[in-house]
């Protein structure tokens, strides 16, 4: 048995709850393992191509130890979708919904918890984009609505930082879709073993974005107080002074 | 037959060189609506999912008419990976062999280019992304040497500005496939009769991208001749009369 091999279920009987089941750190381990082999398969043979013996065979256990979390590959489908789409809209309106804060700040920890989603579940994200036409139609349209709510909440939080300033984007949707597209695709690139931390990535595609969005037109604004003006002329005739220091000295 | 169904194939019989049937612009179009057609077909039904006939189907044609342009789902297949891929590789290699280009114009011209593939093959890229574990190991190989060459370029034009001074990024590899993410997910959304052309998208990609890159560390240079320290001074002055102004009118 591999490392990953879920352990045959405990023996307390098929009619546990569906919480139960989820309810030590053990078995949620177990799950887990299960929706990584899945999702290994799924990419590589694709869903239809993919049946319960296979992932079974995989975890060396039999079906009946599978049957134990998950009933179908229909249900592994459905959980792996749930927990990546689903996930991702609830992160994204947790932070939206605080209206208090300001667009720089929000958008920073939305593009933050987003790409840290994505790259802590890059196998299952990617089966998600694979498979989503396989699942039953109200799911389907579930994992959709959740997708477009991410959208629109990183649209809503650009065009409030377009409408206060602190953002330039000619088109708050294109923007939206770039950084979604930067933090999506971490999940064909991204390996998590592969030295840098999901962290420092997410921060990383963060800055990036952040970078991208902040307004900044290259000069400093004028002073606004007379403090300001003063520093400003006292700044300037230091440097004045240098260069005719430097100036008399060359002669 | 719908518009892009391909006319059956002509009458010169079946000898003709693979050469002459990507010679008229006419069959160009009809090769190009096949693979549409498999495209489509591809991510809906996956490659093992769909056959020869499905295509014919849909296109209303017959399969013999199919077979002038393609012997084989296989074919169709190499055909959308060489399009893509490979088309995407040459893209860069003839931007950044130009080691005069400054980096600042080099990865715009790269990401203006790379994103406008993509752009005009949203469909033909996602078949190449799920469908490339079903090319030929031989194929596959060249496509993902050649993916692998269009992200050298861009990291190499990264590192080439950043040794420069012209961009800052802390990690050129992870800024790479941050402007690739980007440009490879419009794959996923762009609908090319939604209004905004390619064209226009591919611009604000490249500049969301330069944006991300371009070094400006917020705050001006020094003045760095007298002439120019004078400059301060006068707009120092001019402001503080401003203001000294203003206060002397409120009281």
């Amino acid at each position: 048995m591999s490392p990953h091999t879920p352990a045959p279920p405990p023996t307390s009987g098929p009619k546990r709850e569906p919480t139960a089941r989820r309810a030590s750190p053990r078995s949620e381990l177990q799950r887990q393992s299960i929706l990584d082999a899945a999702s290994r398969l799924f990419i590589e043979k694709g869903f239809g191509g993919t049946n319960l013996n296979d992932i079974a065979d995989v975890l060396g256990v039999s079906r009946t130890a599978l049957y134990y979390y998950f009933r179908s590959k229909e249900a592994i489908l459905e959980a792996l979708t749930e927990d990546v789409t689903e996930a991702a809209s609830a992160l994204a309106s947790s932070v939206s919904v605080r209206d208090g804060m300001p667009p720089e700040a929000a958008l920073r920890q939305l593009v933050i918890q987003h790409a840290t989603l994505i790259l802590t579940h890059t196998l299952q994200f990617r089966v998600v984009e694979r498979s989503e036409k396989d699942l039953p139609a109200e799911r389907r349209a579930a994992a959709q609505a959740a997708r477009r709510a991410l959208l629109e909440h990183f649209v809503d939080v650009i065009e409030r930082g377009v409408a206060s300033g602190d953002f330039r984007a000619p088109d708050a949707r294109v923007a939206a879709f770039a950084i979604l597209g930067m933090c999506n695709w971490s999940a064909w690139w991204f390996k998590p073993d592969a030295g840098m931390p999901a962290e420092d990535v997410a921060k990383s595609l963060a800055e990036f974005a952040m970078r991208s969005l902040l307004r900044d037109d290259g000069r400093p604004p004028p002073p606004a107080t007379m403090a300001e003006s003063i520093g400003m002329l006292q700044e300037g005739l230091a440097r004045l002074a240098e260069q005719v220091d430097a100036s008399t000295r060359r002669r």
